[in-house]
């Protein structure tokens, strides 16, 4: 934790994880000395709770970083762009939550449960990975520490929340409808979300990847400091609310044995295992949401493949895959 | 076709998956003479519709197979167990949708698009697949084909209708409880369905596979006659109705190109590809619902293994995944 008060700005406080920022600042008890909250105008005048008092919501302008410390920033990489670099102007260190600079070297893309160490390295800017990513790298990292992994095969099993606050409305809405016997009418995502899945909503690269998986291929390499680390991700949404479950297989440089993967991760920060098998009984969303730690079970070995191990990970994507990273980030500067 | 009518019994008329028999017998001009439709004595006297005419359903017994020529059972295990023999003592063939005789070295377990000369072999049983195992291989063999599949790793999005009538029901209600604000009261499955995800609902082995799981891995090896292909499955259930999606892995003993991949898929029986990157639109329960083809797409090279491409597949559970495909079998009678 700092060892002084700071002011504190959350851009992008009225979104989905921004709600969750001021929430979870105040549950960590992070030493908050003056809070600001910036939107859009079109938020701007709005109230919102911090520690029981009430703050209005003001408009992000350029000049919303005066005195500021930490800025957390979640409002989309168009803003992170225009706007932290005047807050890094004003003196400000910048958590940024969106994808904008999570790939430029000159930014740290820290997972505090990974790779800590990296945040010294910041020049104003650090970035939080993407939410697929955090989740499956708290449970591959204890892993890894074992005998570095060579491949990962990763299925997510994706929440609405990812597209915020109106990717979840959508989700309710149309399963209202569909339930009443109507037709569901996508805006928010291409296709049908009621009792449907469909390959994740971002565009698809000439490699026949969409961006998201290839987030997860490169904040990886970027995270883990392993430009060897092999990917293959498939991004999926399914029709939940808040948590990210992954079905992850690793192939690993040596033999990691099942016991002694159960062992490193009891042992592991921000992780809780999950994994009673008479009872079967595994990481599920309907009990990692509104949960810190990403929960992790379903460890066996591979059937098809030497020195490789499956196992099934759940985390909130609104947490541990924004808010609360982003948080912990702030703790550890 | 079978070249003259038949006589034709479907045990488990009233279930889920005998529903659908009955609308595949009708919809692909199956040539019944006669059809019979057993059912528990719970249900004996209902009504059904074939052909536009009334049937009642009537309480199987061990009598019930008389001048049957084919029966067509969806009952469970148990119920296949003990009535099957008398069916084939009749001198009925049975086409068995349960797990009970699938790994009986006697019975042929057939997909029709993958080894349909397997039928020739049996003793008056032929056994249909686990749902999973026939959605994956119809994908699966014509890129097999190309070059032999050393590994596969799968994860499935398994819809409801798995545990019939009563799964998609309980799903259906309990969104419907949980939409008003109530709370989820699993009662078919262990644990919430709605907006959840959760690992299949069937008991867990020494290593830690659930049983769907290693039905997907024994019967491919079965099916394909190359006990040399390692399977890697983790099955999980989406809050989806009636249809399955699986992400798909596969090494290959050699190269196998996309370009190549695909104009095997375009020859293929029983598949139809959706595979619009433009358009992100791939392979989804709410288009391969009610539909006859397993949907594949989504293919493309893994970044992380040379020789290997992964994909992702759609299939309707209750007709390809299981009364299309017993329809199919007794086609090729």
């Amino acid at each position: 934790m700092p060892n002084r008060p700071l002011n504190v700005a959350v851009v992008g406080a009225t979104g989905a994880v921004g709600v969750e920022m001021i929430k979870t600042l105040e549950k960590r008890n992070f030493p908050v000395k003056n809070l600001r909250l910036l939107a859009s105008s079109r938020s701007a005048g709005k109230q919102a709770q911090f520690n029981g008092q009430n703050y209005t919501i003001e408009e992000l302008t350029h000049d919303s970083f005066k005195d500021i410390d930490v800025a957390l920033f979640s409002a989309g990489g168009s803003i992170s762009k225009e706007f932290a670099p005047s807050a890094v102007k004003a003196g400000a260190v910048v958590v940024d939550n969106s994808s904008c600079f999570r790939m430029d070297p000159t930014v740290p893309l820290v997972v505090p449960e990974v790779n800590p160490a990296d945040i010294k390295q910041h020049n104003g800017i650090i970035a939080n990975p993407t939410c697929t990513t955090i989740i499956m790298l708290v449970a591959v990292k204890p892993l890894y520490d074992i005998y570095p992994v060579k491949r990962i095969n990763v299925c997510t099993y994706q929440s609405a929340s990812g597209a915020g606050a109106k990717g979840m409305f959508e989700l309710i809405e149309q399963t209202k409808t569909v339930l009443a016997g109507g037709k569901a009418e996508p805006k928010v995502f291409k296709w049908p979300y009621a009792f449907n899945v469909f390959s994740h909503n971002t565009d698809i690269g000439e490699n026949g990847y969409n961006t998201e998986e290839m987030k997860m291929v490169n904040e990886t390499k970027k995270i883990m400091h392993d430009d060897g680390i092999g990917v293959c991700a498939t991004c999926v949404r399914v029709p939940v609310l808040r948590s990210h479950a992954e079905s992850i297989t690793l192939e690993f440089k040596d033999n990691v044995t099942v016991e002694a993967a159960l062992e490193a991760w009891k042992k592991a920060p921000g992780l809780t295992i999950v994994d009673d098998r008479a009872a079967n009984h595994f990481p599920m969303p309907c009990e990692s949401n509104e949960q810190y730690n990403v929960l992790a079970g379903r460890i066996r070995y591979n059937l098809a493949a030497p020195n490789s191990l499956t196992f099934f990970v759940c985390g909130d994507q609104l947490l541990k895959g924004a808010a609360l990273n982003a948080v912990q980030i702030a703790e550890l500067m």
